[in-house]
Order: C-alpha cells, then structure tokens, then sequence
C-alpha cells in the first residue's frame, strides 16, 4: 500500500486507481496454428479489444501481464508483454503468470491445432490430391483457469465470439466454462466488429445479461474495466490477505 | 514514346528508364482461404520481397499493376493496386489487368481451399471432435499465364519457396509451369528469409542457375528488375509492334 502511494503520488495520480495492487492477466488477439514452415491456420482478431482491456485496467492502476498472439494493432503501453503463436504457448504463459486477481481472456484462440505440423513444406502432388491435415483439440484456457483451485482468480471473465443466437450461446458458454462472466458479441461478417474499431457486447454475469450499446472499443474496455474494479472491491489482495 | 519522353522530362529523369512503356503484372504477399467467418489458412509472406520488386520495376519507368494479398508491409507507390484475400481473387485480378509485357508472381498462393467455408462459425462439439475440412486445390496461376496464346506475357517470372533441394525442385517447377524464369529461395525457417529483411535466391532460366549472394530484398527486387529490362530490351511494346 506505501509501495502504491508512493507511485500515485510519483505518477501525478489522483487516486483513482483502484486497481492498485491488483494483478490481472489479459489475453488478446489470435492464434497462429503451424501446418508447415510456411502455412498456418489464423484468424481475424486484430487484438483491438484485447489491447483496449490491458490498457484500460492500467489506467486503474492494475498491473498487468498482457499474453498476445501475432495481432495486427501494437501492444499498450505499461504491461509485462508475452508473445506467444500458438493456442498452447498461450497456455502456457498464463499458467505462467499466475497468481493473478482477474484473468480477462480476450484472445480468440484457435480450438483446434493440426496434430503433425509437417517439418517440409508440404508439396502438391501430381495428382492434385489435396493434403490431408489430422486436428487436435487444444487444451481450454478458460475452463482450466476457471477451475476452482488456490491459483483460481478471483474473477475470471470470458469472450464468447458468436455468429449465431449470440446471447444463448455465450449463457450456455459461461455455465459450461465455469467462468464468472462473458463478454458476448457478435463477429458476424456483416456487423464489421472482428477486425474493425466498435463492439457491440452483452455482459453475461450469474444474475443475468446486460447488453451495452454499440461503442468504440476503448469504451467497452474502460466499462469493464471499472466493472471488474467494483467487482475486486477495494484494498489490494495483499490488504485482503493480512 | 512523346508521353514517354515528357513524362521523363517532368520527372527530371535523365534517361535511364528502360522500361518506360512496358506494362508489368506484379503479385505480392500471402492470400487467405476462409474456413468459416472468422478462420482462415495463411502463410509466412509478408510481401515484401513482391513490394521491392514493384518499386525496382516503377523506377525503371514500367506501369505495374500490383495484385496484393493481405501483406504486413506496406503497399509500393506509384502503382495500379488491386488488393484480394484468396488466390481465386488473385487468379482473377491477374486476368483482368492482361495484356502485359511481363510478369512477376511473387505471392505465395496458396495451393489448396476449403471446398466449402462455413457460413457460421464451427463450434466445438460437445465430443471434441475436429471438424472434417474439405480442400479443393485452386486454379495455378503461373501455369496458367505461362501458356502460350495471344495473352501470354512475353517475360513471366515465377517464384519458388522452397524448404528442400531449392534449385532442384525449382529447376523441375520451372520446366512443369512453362514460364521463363523461376526466382528460387529457401524458406526454412532458420534462414530467417520468409518475413525477414534479406533473400538469397538463385535465377533460373531456360540456360541454367544463377545463385546471388545473400542481400537485401530491395537489392535482389533492384537486379531483377534491371535483367528484366535486358531481356524486353529497348522500345516500347507499342513500338515493336509498329
């Protein structure tokens, strides 16, 4: 608590930081899973969101381990950087980080990854048959963070990407995950929000789903960010703990 | 050559612009092949071995049009620019910007899509089984322009990325496609090629294989824009034709 006053105090703060003391681990942007040196199966999150999230819990004084996959907006500025590729490297660098008080999981990560990745380039043969690519579940970050457990965080929140029945899905998702909230929106093609600059998001908690007007995604981050403030409450975890 | 000349007036060139007149089909970067709305497969190409050539070909005076998949780096000045996403698009924008007096097919097309994307996103089922993706190999577009007709550029140049007995397999890519020339580079990922700086790549024409020292990629776009015009020689395409 000194230790956080005096950098308030260093940094002109005014006091409202009340993350202060807080460590919150935030995944952010996609995965890349190998089929060969050259060629991978991606996805389109620039890690907008994710980034907007890492800084906005900054902005309150969390510090912050900020896990990315190759995202195509730069990293914020004030976190413990990890770069990571793959769905598993990501797992690996939150396993890694913990503890933590809050986990936010913005990251869309791939769910499968191919079994063998081939060492060569693969070639097309002459009869054009096309490769056939075995896949491999990877390992679910938010339900083995979620997990109860002494490293579990206080407060673990989601991302559910839907296309379709948005809110039913990301319910269904909360309850299977055992996560203690999700951030539900919709990446259809048409809606421009996976890789564009506004979401449109419904906060899905125990009690219920609260959907947010469509805003540009600095703003859903700054939301949540005090969300997750109120919902850590006051003092530190170290405070917490004595 | 009156436009030609005052063009090269305007510019304060003083001359040096062999391929002044010569309309010159340039393909860079990596092409996406959806698998749903937010999935897809790529490559390592950044595009900017693709992006170094169009600049090295715009200043010795040819008009390029640059068909570019998503590349990281970004796109060269001075050029008709046409950006796509799958090589089907690529295969079509390339068609439509004929006739040409050469071309460069620096991209890194991918050989294979899925025969049918998904129109939602694929979810997880509840047995965690991999979903069954079908490919469907894509049309070859070096083949295709390298065929002799009326539209067939008189210079094609292709590339190879190889990770095995580059020239090789380069030499064999060569003869197999029908075009005139084959830029072969080593991709293995220790090379550091694929995505970085530099390129060490080996020429191959009808007469054999020319290996270049390791050098920057605006050094090799630079020399094989300079042979490209050796090989047009000197006039326009609408002088020859006179």
């Amino acid at each position: 608590a000194i230790v956080d006053a005096i950098r308030a105090a260093l940094s002109g703060d005014t006091g409202d930081r009340p993350l202060a003391g807080r460590h919150v681990i935030v995944t952010s942007g996609p995965t890349h899973e190998p089929i060969d040196p050259v060629r991978y199966i991606a996805n389109r999150s620039s890690g907008a969101q994710g980034t907007a999230i890492a800084q906005a819990l900054v902005a309150l004084g969390a510090r912050v381990t900020f896990v990315t996959g190759p995202a195509t907006v730069p990293p914020p500025a004030g976190v413990d950087l990890r770069a990571i590729e793959t769905a598993e490297q990501m797992r690996q660098a939150v396993e890694g980080a913990l503890p933590a008080d809050a986990a936010v999981l913005a990251a869309a990560v791939a769910d499968w990854r191919i079994e063998s990745p081939a060492q060569g380039k693969i070639k097309k043969d002459r009869n054009g048959a096309p490769p056939a690519l075995s896949f491999a579940e990877n390992r679910d970050i938010l339900a083995e963070l979620s997990r109860p457990g002494p490293d579990r965080p206080a407060l673990v929140v989601g991302f559910a990407a839907e296309t379709d029945d948005v809110i039913a899905n990301a319910t269904a998702k909360r309850a299977r995950k055992g996560c203690d909230w999700i951030v539900a929106n919709d990446v259809s093609p048409g809606t421009g929000i996976m890789g564009g600059a506004e979401n449109a998001v419904t906060l899905i908690r125990a009690d219920g789903a609260e959907t947010w007007e469509r805003m540009s995604k600095p703003e859903v981050a700054a939301r949540l960010a005090r969300r997750m403030a109120e919902a850590l409450g006051h003092g530190t975890a170290e405070e917490a703990a004595q």
